[in-house]
Formats: structure tokens, C-alpha cells, sequence
């Protein structure tokens, strides 16, 4: 709280008194702070600013349809069709995935091409955590392979993305085993955390 | 909407098919894409990124402020309590005033010392609009010099910034004067405007 005041990870104190939020800035930082290390912002113009539109696009999209998802009681909605409702929302952020895969690098496999940059790892940890869903939520419904329909180029996309980025050594050494995500994802399964993104995701309102 | 399917302004075509958005990654395009000009993000990477920060800032806490302000109805209010909860919203916009002001470089004028950056540019036409609520909302009530209590040095560096920002001649080029804007902002006062930013307010939503 005394290096970030508005209560959020990750924040980063570069020096006594000097500290930097916010996900997307942090990433930024790193790269600007230390030009000697692997590149992971794309060199032209153009690419960069579209990796700047995809990575804004999971904060300001894919995280809050996630929430949104993962926080609903079927027991709040009137009438009984807590149901229905939560499959509205299962669709909502089906199509949020559906969006992202297609404004990827045809080619792939990863989202700008055959390198890593800063759009997947931004990606990487909601990706990666599909599986709370399955758990908590009755899955999200995503068809299995040949069975997409109009959907079935972007599933597949989706599906070599996520190989992809899965298998990197970096994103396996820093995701942790699903049994030590469970009672936090428990707590926003039941809509009792109390993180300012599960309270921002109760008033209705996105990313804090 | 063929450039940008979000239906939001501004969209620049970089070239046919090739289309960038979201105004915050437009200025930072336009930095990495003409290197030549005069440039308008910090150099040092601390600096950047307090720069992307704050110009963050005026995307998910001024432009929402401004808005629930500039579109709130008092005869909505429950309880013909409608004037408080003007007044709520009005102590909540000035209150991103406030911060802002006290994220500055204490000598100024501009908001990272003396030379024009980014995060300037991103404030400046919300707060050269500041006269819509005196026409509209009975005025935002900023204190007099002198009068700002706990937060005069706060009000006075934000006052040091207005007149710097204001008097620049790129900025007075590219202001109409208030007479166009009326008729536009009277459809916001009147919360009937249907931009997807008016829409996503009266939702109670961020910037969309």
C-alpha cells in the first residue's frame, strides 16, 4: 500500500521511493530499463502498436469476462435461470478468445509469429487458467476439435497458441500446481474474495 | 466501423487495411513511427513509464469522472436527493483532479517539468472542458486561490498546469471554440448522446 496506492500486484519498486504499477507499464518498463535482453515488444511501428491494442484488449476485456464468469452465483439470478445466465456469460468470454485468436499472426504459433512478445505473456495466465472454470463453473464449453463450425479456424488457432505458449520453459517454471490455486479461486468461485478485482467485478465495473 | 470494428474515433489507417486505435497506443505509435520529431515520451525509463501511468489514469479514472458527472440526471435520483448525489460525483471528479496534480513534477509547469510529453496531451482536452459543468452542472466548485485548505498547494499546481497547457499554441489550434461544442455537450447534460463511450457511462461502465 505505501509503494502503490491503489492496493494492486504487480507493483515493482525500482528504488527507494520509486515504484511503478500496473501490468501492461511494468512489461514496458522492463523493456525500456533493459535494451541489452532479448526483445520482447515487436521493432516495427506497426506491430508494436497492434501487440499495444491486444494487451489492452486482455485487460480491458478478457479479464473482466473472466471475472464476470468466474464471481456469478446461479443462486443470484430471478427466476431461476441462473443457468441460462451463466451460460451467457460462458459464451461472452468464449468470445473474447474467439476475438483474440483472430487477430493473430496466421502463421503463429505464437501471437505475432514465431517469437514471443509481450501480448502472450499477458495473455499466458488467464489462458493457463482455464481449468478453474471445469472445476468450478461446469466448463467452458469450448468444442472439441472438428466440431467449431464457422468457429472451427479460430478454435484451432487458439488451440496452437496455447500449445505454444504452455510448453515454454518460462511460462511452466513460473505457474505454480493447480492444487495451490484452488482455495483462492475457490474464494472468487464463491464471490466472497475480497481482492479490488473481485470487488470491482461484484460492482459491475472492470480492471481496477 | 470497416477501419475499427469498436466504432470508436480516433482510428488512423496507417495504410489500406492496416488500421491502428485506442488513443493512448495512437500516441505512442506516432512517437516509435516518426523517431525524427520532436519527441514526446520521457527518455529515461522511469520516468516513461510514470508518463504511461498517469496517462492511464486519465483513461480509467478522469474520462469515467467526467462523464458520470457530465450525464447524471437529478431528477434519476431516488428520493429527490438528486442535488447530493450531484455533489458526490462533482468532490469525485475533482478528486482525480487532485491526484493528478499531486503526480506532477512539483516545479512544472507541465506535468514531467518543463518540456510537453504524452501524458499531457492525454489531459489536456478533458480539462480544457472543465467549462461544460459550469454551463450545465452548476461548476465543478474548484476553490478559489487561496481557499483550497488542505489541498491548496494542489490546486495551485494544478491551476500552473491548465495555463501552461492552455496557452500553447498547439493547443489553442486545435480548440474550437465553445459554441461548436455546445450542441454536442447539451446532448451528454442531457445523458441522450449515444457515442459508445455515453453508453458505456450510462451502463456504468469505464471507457469502452
Amino acid at each position: 500500500m505505501r509503494s502503490n496506492p491503489r492496493g494492486l500486484v504487480p507493483t515493482l519498486e525500482v528504488a527507494p521511493g520509486k515504484a511503478l504499477y500496473e501490468s501492461n507499464v511494468l512489461l514496458e518498463y522492463l523493456e525500456d530499463a533493459y535494451p541489452e535482453s532479448q526483445p520482447l515488444r515487436p521493432t516495427d511501428p506497426f506491430d508494436r502498436a497492434r501487440s499495444r491494442i491486444w494487451s489492452d484488449f486482455v485487460t480491458s476485456r478478457v479479464i473482466p469476462a473472466f471475472h464476470r464468469l468466474l464471481q456469478f452465483q446461479t443462486s443470484s439470478a430471478p427466476d431461476k435461470d441462473g443457468e441460462a445466465r451463466l451460460d451467457v456469460l460462458r459464451g461472452e468470454y468464449r468470445a473474447k478468445l474467439l476475438e483474440f485468436a483472430r487477430a493473430m499472426d496466421p502463421e503463429g504459433p505464437l501471437f505475432a509469429g514465431s517469437e514471443l512478445t509481450t501480448v502472450d505473456i499477458v495473455m499466458a495466465p488467464w489462458a493457463l487458467r482455464s481449468w478453474v472454470f471445469e472445476r468450478f463453473k461446469g466448463g467452458l464449453r469450448i468444442p472439441e476439435p472438428g466440431r467449431g463450425g464457422g468457429d472451427e479456424e479460430a478454435w484451432a488457432r487458439w488451440r496452437t497458441w496455447l500449445a505454444a505458449v504452455g510448453s515454454r520453459e518460462s511460462v511452466r517454471k513460473t505457474t505454480s500446481e493447480e492444487e495451490y490455486y484452488v482455495p483462492i479461486y475457490q474464494r472468487y468461485a464463491d464471490d466472497i474474495a475480497q481482492s479490488e478485482l473481485a470487488k470491482a467485478t461484484r460492482d459491475g465495473r472492470g480492471v481496477p
